[in-house]
């Protein structure tokens, strides 16, 4: 039974930026068998520029992921937060973060990158381990529907995850290049051994979905006995690249890129869901219970409260284990 | 009487470079009670860079003495080498030390040079303490006089650590830029309360001359109860600096930049003293008496043996507890 070392249950988390921190920073609190899987697409800021110096996968989601799961003393938040500074000039160093230096440096140094990112990992005494979702650095490519104006109706092609981002427009379908990117075979053993595997929040066309489109992590993720959870965007807006879709057509979304992938269950915040009806249907059409619960913090910002969040998916792991009977799942 | 806490002498090793690197490499053998106080008038290379871009005390040589000084446990070497790891691209990072952009982002993050030094040490497991022997970063300047040609016997001014140590010509005179720099007070404290305070080896106008030139730092120099001992440099050739010149006249050099400051001990390698007679007398003006001991490396290369190094010590240090006849010193 999952839990029953006191270590809590085995879970893999799957996404990119600041919505997977979230999503690790609550899980943190309730279990020691946490693995994130990390996009390795970005193409912008301190990332996109060592990935095109250097030619390695660009580090700064998995740094943040790295960040979220540190231990909580003086050792943990120093190294944290020095792994998250970032250095201001007008040279060579701006804008880069030291983590994401730190993290190249390790790779180049141990010719390998998950051994890499497990001493960081040791360095902040971190509750669980980061892993890249493929073993290859990726680029986004994106269909795009303009939606306004004399060239309204029309398609275009978007290339790369900060472009793809911001672009203006509906997208329609995401790619990812090369096509059929190497897993990381850690993630996928993660995903075949996990109680619950976690999509979102995050950016939902460059940082939840791309993980579906890694042809081996895609194929694990549809035969694992885990169970299949889903965490909704708060707001919107916090993601230029689903501007006005509702919570609903997120699901809708998620289906038609994995129509085979059945999730279990969809946690949401009441106040991110305009209509409540179109989401427990999307959320039933993948098979899945939708859970309303507030998990976003007390102050007004679009951000999720690590406390809140984590009771919403001890509710839905707590809620799975009374259904199934035996002491073997 | 040092040592009896099975911790070994306090030693206070001033320096910078490799010089420094092999004395602290020696030193760990026999001590955990260790100071290093290390030049910060760096100007090329990475730390050059970083002292430009960022305003900063070039971390160069501070970073190789904490790399002297770590763990040799699984954990301590893999951090160590991670610190001496290099960029090599053809972008902003190339020759960019690792622990050199760690150091700084620490005292970015921290505020405070001595603090961020010791988190350093921390993450090494060092045994002992890294400090600068200034505050603010300094410039060294000299006048240097050209030896060979139709300018024969012409002084100039050099100015800059990386300049002087490669000008042609023969250096008869330093000075720090400020001139009057103030020095670390934790530097300072450790060299009053010192056993032993061991100069050199290393360029001994870039890396040994300079602390006598940081008044408070020359002035605890002269009047701290501890014992001083000078390392010769094994070979002239290694020092551009200072081409031609013998280890007697080294010893005449130091004389001439602090000619109050009395000697102790000097430990030369038979094999780079070309007459002893000279270096004799030079060592018994400064104070001192002369140990010659094999403390080179059996390899050929001008460079010392830690562990042959470390002997040396042993045998200076214990050759002066006997003349003392108290348990107080």
């Amino acid at each position: 039974m999952p839990g029953s070392q006191g270590l809590g249950p085995a879970v893999v988390a799957l996404g990119g930026g600041h919505g997977l921190s979230a999503t690790l920073s609550a899980l943190r609190l309730m279990s020691e068998r946490l693995t994130a899987v990390v996009t390795v697409a970005d193409d912008g800021g301190s990332s996109g520029r060592l990935r095109s110096e250097l030619g390695v996968l660009p580090p700064g989601d998995l740094r943040m992921a790295l960040a979220a799961l540190c231990d909580d003393s003086e050792w943990g938040r120093t190294w944290r937060d020095l792994l998250q500074h970032r250095f201001r000039s007008s040279g060579d160093l701006d804008q880069h973060a030291v983590g994401n230096l730190l993290i190249v440096a390790l790779w180049e140094q141990l010719g390998d990158t998950v051994t890499g990112l497990d001493w960081v990992g040791r360095l902040l005494g971190a509750r669980g381990r980061v892993l890249p979702m493929a073993a290859v650095p990726l680029e986004i490519e994106a269909d795009v529907v303009t939606t306004v104006g004399a060239e309204g109706g029309r398609e275009r092609v978007v290339r790369g995850q900060s472009s793809v981002a911001v672009a203006d427009g509906r997208i329609t379908q995401i790619r990812l290049l090369p096509p059929d990117p190497p897993a990381c075979p850690e993630a996928v053993a993660a995903v075949e051994s996990a109680d619950w595997v976690i999509l979102g929040p995050g950016s939902w066309y460059t940082s939840v979905l791309p993980h579906l489109l890694v042809p081996e992590l895609a194929a694990a993720l549809h035969r694992t006995p885990a169970r299949r959870c889903v965490t909704m965007n708060l707001s919107p807006e916090e993601h230029g690249e689903t501007d006005g879709m509702s919570a609903a057509e997120h699901l809708e979304v998620l289906h038609r890129h994995a129509p085979d992938l059945r999730i279990d269950a969809v946690v949401a915040d009441p106040g991110s869901v305009e209509e409540v009806e179109p989401l427990v249907r999307a959320a039933r059409d993948l098979g899945a219970r939708l859970l309303l619960r507030q998990v976003r913090r007390g102050d007004g910002s679009a951000r999720h409260d690590p406390l809140r969040l984590a009771a919403a998916y001890r509710d839905v792991f707590d809620d799975f284990l009374g259904d199934v009977g035996t002491a073997a799942r």
